[in-house]
């Protein structure tokens, strides 16, 4: 018992010494590749786009939290923490941690039973979880769902947020979930549409598109040359592109403060202040009705799974799509989004992950490192202390515009065409998760995507190509034979398809026992199925009197087969092959009494 | 719509037309193979296979429909249909298709509801589900079931029947389901033991055994000097030995019949006759209470799609282990069972697969084709006509001690060690599929060795082997590069680790502009997400002024890389890579102003 302890103590300190080597701390602590390298004008870039992306969170969290079902404030609850913790942990300078629509959408579904505390423990547990996931190094997972389910997922979810988001536009009020539904009540609730809010809905979409445009226009390019009054004003221009969500919603909200109350559906009151700071709630009470810490897992249900593997998805999504050049290191993102939503959950938040809309203002306003976070958080953090009377007077068409706006570029229908070209099977996954993301549920969508993508991938592996060629006689005196190159490993699912043309090729030849060559150079490891196989094949070889030859086989690949077949007829060099085929000849024409 | 019809009919006819052709003909209807070529010899073996075979089932069959939960005759009517479908049908001779120990105990686990009327059904729907799989060529899913598992299986279903079957031996009275609670009910009812029963039972095994030895001594073997005397006693023995089941059971009912009632525990009464021959039961009435077609569904639940996996995976992994080196005909192994499954139902049969035992009598016998199910199914149908008044003299502790002879040596503990020498990881899908058959359900075990099985697999996808070599200047001018060889194909789950390792071995290079040299060789084919994976390396080497250039690219892999990236270095020949390499290094040179 005492070794056991002792021995259990020896792998935890090497582990925790493991950790603080050079290597181990630069990968999971970023932070320590990027702070010894900051300076001032990495300095500015980072403060330009955390201001900006701030301005973008404000607006965007309170939508999102009311699509989560929860109070506005719960929004910027979440929009902070995950900001300062992912400059210490994040390894992508780009991405931006908080509130997002998928994450709400998903909060709303399994916090059904109501409450924030709902939100907020899902934001723990998913934390705990998408933690453990990261630390067990289960990273590697995420290469198993491929670019066409990425994109069928992100196209699919970019359409139900934007149609969930049509009722604030009109003006309407009911309750809808997926896309399906929400199309049949927007039909049905359509002559209830109120001409106010949809006005300035319109108006509001109208200036994000064209203010979007701004930015790209090039009268506004920065040029050397330019005084210095052009250079500031193409700075403003430039600034109130991309900050435009900020710039709307405020302009909006003091449209709605001038004119007569209910002119327009306003946001609910945000409560001022800031989060308290406590642990998650492991019990609550809703309607009078006490829920147990059994209670509420009961009642967030697989919610407890599905939220991290959605979180993770997302946020490796996206890592992806901004890494440049760069391998992501999934399991390190997976540590860091662990704790934005642990630490998070002490202040309130609900599950938080990537934001691609946000990630993508703060990459064009030019953000330097992870450090950008810190101001976004700050700016966040002023609003919830100082501005929260003036959040209610945010009007719901503004904010369903700005989510219209962030989400509809998300749509890849652009990428139909080059996955059409790379390989036309590529769009069974693609179609796949898609169409089950905006018909059925979501998170299905994905699940469909890599099972068609598995399945495509397990038959290739069952049904390799194998090349059949008939080797006639050189000029010189080299026997005829017959080669068998499986393109592909020897792994169980293919080796009674191997064995199958083996057979055939044998079968085929003119004589009918001409040399059977297997080329073994795309083998690269054998398992024990494999290996009967082979050893079957040689004694099918041996009855019918005919050689069975393999060549270019590897060590490792040669005693996986020697430890089932003693009989292996191996050769190493082209040589060899040619005198062992000679030799054969030989044996079977003596044998015929020639 | 005439036109949709038209076509259709086109369709069909071409089907059906396709169906006659002779290859068609000869790989669906197998008996056009054998039957033309059909001599004396053959028709010696098969009547002396078959008749044993015959001997062996009518005991067992008994056993297996108590296994089961049905009245003894069922299991003499599940014993004759499949012989003679699957004499049609079948393509591996030595198979012998009838009640089994496994589908004994999944039909007693799935038509718990109770009678007969629920067995015969799941007998049809299973056959239905069979054969659609088998023409749909699902065949080919089998191979994804690799030896270790079905290792695994076989050694824990033949635990677990033979410990089933203790009960009998001991002359006790229990109802047990699987090996934990079998265990435990013996040890609770051991006192109750019955010395009678223990006694036949433990001679009866002893018998079995040393006639079992019988046929491999030296002094039993034919040889053509003999004697016709010897001959003929030698015959006998071989004989007496192949048959040693049926003579067993004879001997001890013969015992039965002769000491006073109740000294052993008998076999229930075996209703005289042979079954009627009518559709399988749509709807049934057990104890007063009526069920339709829906309750009787309901209360098979699962087991309509369990009982055909387990059946299909019993009868390959038989065909597979007695093909010799033949390839199995999966589908078409599939379409006879499916066959002899719902035929069988017309002659109020429980569902049916290939029997293990049976099959390596028939194959000891000296089987020549599937016609000796012909013979097996006669002396079936024989003994249900005339013998059913004498079959209630065997005793219960013979029939378990048939039952637990006959499955002990499928407990393969002797191929531990080769799967452990071929390949050490293949020990995980062994033992994770046998304990979890032994100790929680038989039909979970093999879902469990399949994943683990498929995890090993994938996980290998994802993290292929990829060898990088320096090649430094050789004694001419050929500039140095790195040499980077992927050892497996390009998919989307490896295509992140290989993007890091050649991203790495760039960066290791001494002057860290060296060129880098992919050798596609390996690759045979490229999805959507490893192409845009290639192009995202490329682009990272165009920014790093590294060049980057591929080597061995097969014409189609070049078309899916090329579809998504426009700047490709692909050379054709080691020569072209020469000129290449100067090139760039002049090119380097100059842009460094050397």
């Amino acid at each position: 018992m005492a070794s056991v302890t002792s021995s259990a103590t020896n792998f935890l300190t090497r582990k925790v010494r493991g950790f603080f080597t050079k290597k181990t701390l630069n990968a999971r602590l970023p932070i320590t590749q990027w702070l010894p390298k900051y300076n001032l004008e990495m300095l500015e870039g980072d403060v330009l786009a955390g201001f900006t992306v701030g301005l973008t969170v404000i607006p965007q969290g309170i939508a999102y939290a009311l699509v989560a079902g929860l109070d506005p404030n719960y929004g910027l609850y979440s929009s902070f923490m995950g900001c300062f913790v992912y400059t210490l942990l994040g390894s992508c300078k780009d991405i931006t941690i908080g509130p997002t629509a998928i994450m709400a959408i998903m909060t709303h579904e399994y916090s059904g039973a109501g409450g924030p505390d709902f939100a907020v423990l899902l934001s723990f547990l998913s934390g705990l979880i998408i933690l453990a996931s990261g630390t067990c190094n289960l990273g590697f997972l995420i290469t198993f769902i491929s670019k066409p389910v990425i994109c069928g997922f992100t196209s699919a979810a970019a359409i139900t947020i934007a149609s969930s988001q049509l009722k604030g536009l009109f003006g309407l009020s009911y309750e809808a979930e997926g896309f399906i539904e929400t199309c049949e009540l927007l039909i049905e609730n359509i002559a209830g549409t109120r001409w106010q809010d949809i006005t300035l809905g319109i108006c509001c979409i109208v200036s994000l598109l064209a203010m979007r445009k701004l930015k790209d226009l090039k009268a506004v390019k920065p040029n050397a040359s330019d005084p210095t009054g052009k250079k500031v004003l193409k700075k403003l221009v430039f600034l109130s592109s991309v900050g435009r969500n900020a710039i709307v919603v405020i302009v909006a909200a003091i449209v709605a403060f001038a004119v007569p109350e209910n002119t327009f559906k306003l946001t609910d009151t945000v409560q001022p202040g800031l989060p308290s700071i406590e642990p998650p709630p492991f019990s609550t009470v809703v309607n009078n009705e006490t829920y147990s810490f059994g209670d509420m897992m009961a009642s967030v249900g697989s919610g407890v799974f599905i939220i991290p593997l959605i979180s993770i998805l997302e946020s490796i999504a996206i890592a992806s799509a901004f890494s440049g050049g760069k391998t992501i290191d999934a399991s390190q993102e997976m540590i860091a989004l662990g704790f934005c939503n642990i630490v998070g959950s002490f202040v309130q938040s609900m599950p938080v992950t990537g934001s691609f809309s946000r990630t993508a203002v703060n990459a064009t306003s030019g953000v330097r490192s992870p450090a950008g976070g810190i101001v976004t958080g700050l700016l966040v953090v002023l609003a919830l202390a100082f501005l929260t009377p003036y959040l209610q007077y945010i009007p719901q068409a503004t904010l369903s515009a700005v989510i219209i706006c962030a989400v509809i570029f998300m749509v890849e229908y652009e990428m139909v065409l080059p996955i059409w070209r790379t390989r036309k099977l590529d769009q069974l996954p693609l179609w796949g998760s898609f169409l089950t993301c905006l018909f059925w549920k979501l998170e299905y969508g994905i699940v469909v995507g890599v099972g068609i993508n598995l399945a495509l991938l397990l038959y290739g592996i069952a049904r390799p190509k194998v090349e059949v060629t008939a080797v006639t006689r050189q000029d010189g005196d080299e026997p005829a034979y017959v080669l068998v190159e499986p393109r592909s490993g020897l792994f169980f699912p293919s080796i009674d398809h191997i064995r199958a043309v083996v057979s055939k090729a044998g079968r085929g030849t003119a004589n009918g026992n001409m040399a059977v060559v297997i080329d073994c150079k795309h083998f690269v490891g054998v398992d024990f199925t494999a290996a009967k196989g082979i050893k079957n094949l040689c004694t099918d070889y041996e009855k019918r009197q005919q050689d069975l030859i393999f060549i270019n086989v590897t060590p490792g690949v040669e005693q996986g087969l020697r430890a089932v077949s003693d009989k292996l007829n191996i050769v190493t060099s082209q040589l060899e092959l040619y005198s062992s085929l000679k030799s054969a000849s030989t044996k079977n024409l003596e044998s015929k009494g020639i």
